[in-house]
Order: C-alpha cells, then sequence, then structure tokens
C-alpha cells in the first residue's frame, strides 16, 4: 500500500504568516501521498467581530448559529483554504481546496438535539466515508487541503472540529494506504507537565492515557487530540503522532520525534 | 466526443434564493457533463461594506486591491461557492467547487500595468490552461463549480471576470468535448432595444454584431458577453448562447431560445 500522510495544522501556525510559509514548505516537500486539515485561526473571530457576529453560547458551549456557519464558510472554506492552496501551487504542490460537501467528499449528521442545540454543527459518521472521491484526488497527484466543514447532504452546510475531520478521514483511508496521522500543536509532545517542555512522554498507550487522566495531568485543550488519536489508532492507522510541526515534519520519513501514539 | 454544457450565472440569480434554487435543479438535470462558472453578486458588496472596505477606483476603473481580493476570495471562493456546492449535492449533483488555483486549473497573469494598475486581476492565457485537471473531474462524473478567480502561480490569487473563465475554459475544453457555452443572464435574449423583450436576436455572428455596434445597439453590460462568445466561437466551440437561464436549461439539449452565436 502507499504511503499517506494526514496532517493537522491549526491555529498557533495559520495565525502567523512566517510560520504558515516554513510550515508549507516542509508540507510541500513531504514525497509520499498527503493530505492537509486546517483549523481556523484568530482571522475568523476578527471578521466575526467586524461583521457584529457575536459568539452565541447556550449553557456555556458555543453554538454555530446560520450567522457563525456562514462566517467559517467565508473564513474557513474561502480565505484561509484558498491562501493554503496558492501558496501550496507556488511550492510546486498540486493542491486543491475542499470542505466535506465538495464531491461528497465528507458527509455528516447535524448533531443531534439533546440537552442542548448546538446548531449547524456535524458530526461525522466514520462508515459514511467514501474513499473512493479520496483516492482519484490522491492516485492523481493531487493533494487535498481540507476546511473544517462538512455537509447534511440535505443542502446545509456543517461546522466540524478539524482534528475529528483528520481522525475520520485516517480511519477510513487507512484501508486503502498506510497512513501516518500527524497532529501539528504549540508544544513539542504531550507533556507530563505542561509547564516543562522536558517533560514530553514519547510513547503513548490507552493505558498510559488512562493513567494521566487518573492523575489529572491532561489539560483540557490536548484532551480531544489525545482521544482522536486513540480512536485512529483502534481503528487501524498506522502511526499517530502529536508535537511540533518542525519536528514531524522535517524528516517526515524518518525520525520520530513528538509523542507516538501505539 | 461527450458533450460538455459550460454555464455561466450571476448576480441576477444569486441574489435570489428562490431563483438559485430552481435554477440549480435545472442545472443538475443536465445528463451532459458540465461546468458552472458563477459570478459574485450583491453580497460581495454588502459584506464589503460591513467590513469597511470602500471600491477603489483609479481614472473610473474599478481596482481589485489587497482588501478586495482577500473579501472576494472569503465571498466568492468560500460563501457562495461552497453554498452552491451543498446545494447541488442535495440534488445529487456531485459538485466540486474550484478557483483557478486549486489543482492550478485556471493559471493566469496579474494584468500588466499600464495606465492604470488594476491591482491583482488575473488575465488567463489561453495556452496555458491545462485541460488535464478538467478532465480528470469531468471523467470521473464531478461536476466544477467555478468561482471566478484564478492565480499567478506564485501564491497570489487573482480577481478575474467570470464571462472570461467560462469563456477560456470553453475555448481550452472544446478540443476535448463538443462545448456549449451558455451565457445565463437577466433578459431572454441579445435584444436590439433592450427595452424591448421582441426585439431579440436570435442568430448573432461578427457582421451583425459589427452592424449593431455602428448602430449603437449595444449595451455596455452586454458589450463583454458578446465579445467573449464571439471569441469562443472564432475559437472552436460549437455553440455559445446568451439568455435566460429558464429558456436555455429547460430542454437543454434540444431547442435553442436566446441568442445563438455561430
Amino acid at each position: 500500500m502507499d504511503k499517506l500522510f494526514i496532517i493537522k495544522v491549526g491555529g498557533n501556525i495559520l495565525d502567523d504568516a512566517a510560520l504558515q510559509y516554513s510550515f508549507l514548505e516542509k508540507f510541500a516537500s513531504i514525497s509520499a501521498k498527503k493530505i492537509l486539515v486546517h483549523g481556523g485561526g484568530k482571522i475568523a473571530s476578527a471578521i466575526g467581530t467586524q461583521l457584529g457576529i457575536k459568539p452565541n453560547y447556550v449553557n456555556g458551549r458555543r453554538i454555530t448559529d446560520k450567522e457563525t456557519i456562514n462566517l467559517v464558510t467565508m473564513v474557513y472554506g474561502g480565505l484561509i483554504n484558498k491562501q493554503l492552496v496558492a501558496i501550496l501551487q507556488s511550492l510546486k504542490c498540486n493542491a486543491i481546496g475542499l470542505t466535506g460537501a465538495d464531491a461528497n467528499s465528507i458527509p455528516a449528521i447535524k448533531r443531534p438535539v439533546k440537552e442542548i442545540d448546538y446548531g449547524f454543527v456535524g458530526d461525522i459518521e466514520n462508515w459514511q466515508l467514501a474513499v473512493h472521491s479520496w483516492q482519484l484526488l490522491l492516485n492523481n497527484n493531487l493533494t487535498p487541503i481540507v476546511a473544517p466543514l462538512t455537509h447534511d447532504g440535505k443542502g446545509q452546510l456543517l461546522n466540524t472540529n478539524a482534528d475529528t475531520i483528520a481522525s475520520a478521514l485516517a480511519i477510513a483511508l487507512s484501508k486503502c494506504y498506510t497512513t501516518r496521522l500527524i497532529y501539528c500543536f504549540e508544544k513539542s509532545a504531550v507533556l507530563e507537565n505542561i509547564d516543562d517542555e522536558n517533560s514530553a512522554i514519547h510513547l503513548m498507550d490507552k493505558e498510559k492515557y488512562k493513567q494521566l487522566l487518573a492523575e489529572n495531568k491532561i489539560t483540557n485543550g490536548i484532551l480531544p487530540k489525545i482521544e482522536n488519536a486513540l480512536d485512529a489508532i483502534e481503528n487501524g492507522v498506522k502511526e499517530v503522532l502529536i508535537g511540533n510541526a518542525d519536528d514531524l515534519l522535517q524528516n517526515c520519513t524518518e525520525q520520530v520525534k513528538g509523542t507516538l501514539f501505539k
């Protein structure tokens, strides 16, 4: 099976033009097949504020209302996604920008209303994820750049967490490719002590995770990444890494820095 | 050769949700291979105003400055394009949204500065338009939905007239497909007298165009459409039509209403 790298990048890199460019250079130089999943960044909030769109919370949970889904469709699906594509093209990477609506690449369902109606938020049902659209692009040397948006098949775009999209794609595509899932974030690895870069956890499995959770050493920010990573490993993804983009992409095919999930 | 319909739709249809939906239903039902090229609409100006982006004119000509290219990247490449894709998916049309940067589908050059620097405006050089990306999508039952944006290959997105994109695509793809180019606009056809829907010109060629131009019967709005249409016919496109979407898409493979270019 061909190798496939699925790389998730977030706001810490997208918000800084120089950091972003250096990241994209490294990404473009990966010779294996690859997919980039990007999150948002400060620009969505900044434009939202300018447009007078106020974050909408119910019981402390952020709601994606009509105005917000339109905002993220513009900013994630348009501005950020297309700028990444244009820069990658200049780096000779044949990028193609996608939301989950494009080519029906990530069908989802609007999150069912229980205590809270989260609004236009999409949950991916992994079995629905048809791999043939992805194979068509990947096997023709195209590099998908994925905005964190899905759709319900009834005409509605939905907001979906980029970490979750990356994990769902890795699981679905690990049937056709030897898949490495990489979550880039601001630390060099998952840390035992968040203030100490020397406390990196180099190997993580379910047992280790339970232990850290019991010791209260998992911060809220990293929790969903770890859960998505463990979910990916359990569902057939060969390798999952969390760490700093510089470390993980520099010699992407060889060494392993950051936190490796087993 | 397979048939290909390239259909350009503009603000008059995009600005009205009901009109847009009815147009998309007709578009989705076309059984031939098809591409939709869309323009902007009032929403870009409305959002621009909210963001405090003022139209920038030099010597009476509209300039695409940095703020404006970011605005149209958001609105054309994101909001409008992705909403069209999501609705078409609900109509069982396997749409995929593109700018000219995606898959390097429409390379362009920044318009050379002569008397005026138009800013981030892209001119397409037809010979540069690689058909293989388009064939890959079209021959795999994907329907490209094209936003009026190109790129310079150096990382910069560019604003390009949607009529021109439609014509350039039709010319390039007429080598591989029997291509019909359709410009949908608010009138039933090009009219001899703009106030009289009964003055439709059903057949247009270069001679007729020169005559109308001499008689001062061509209004500014329709001039670029006619020139793009004649350009397409001269460069191998089988049929070009200008008229009302209802007439042109209803029995798309059969009858001819509107203005046919020969």
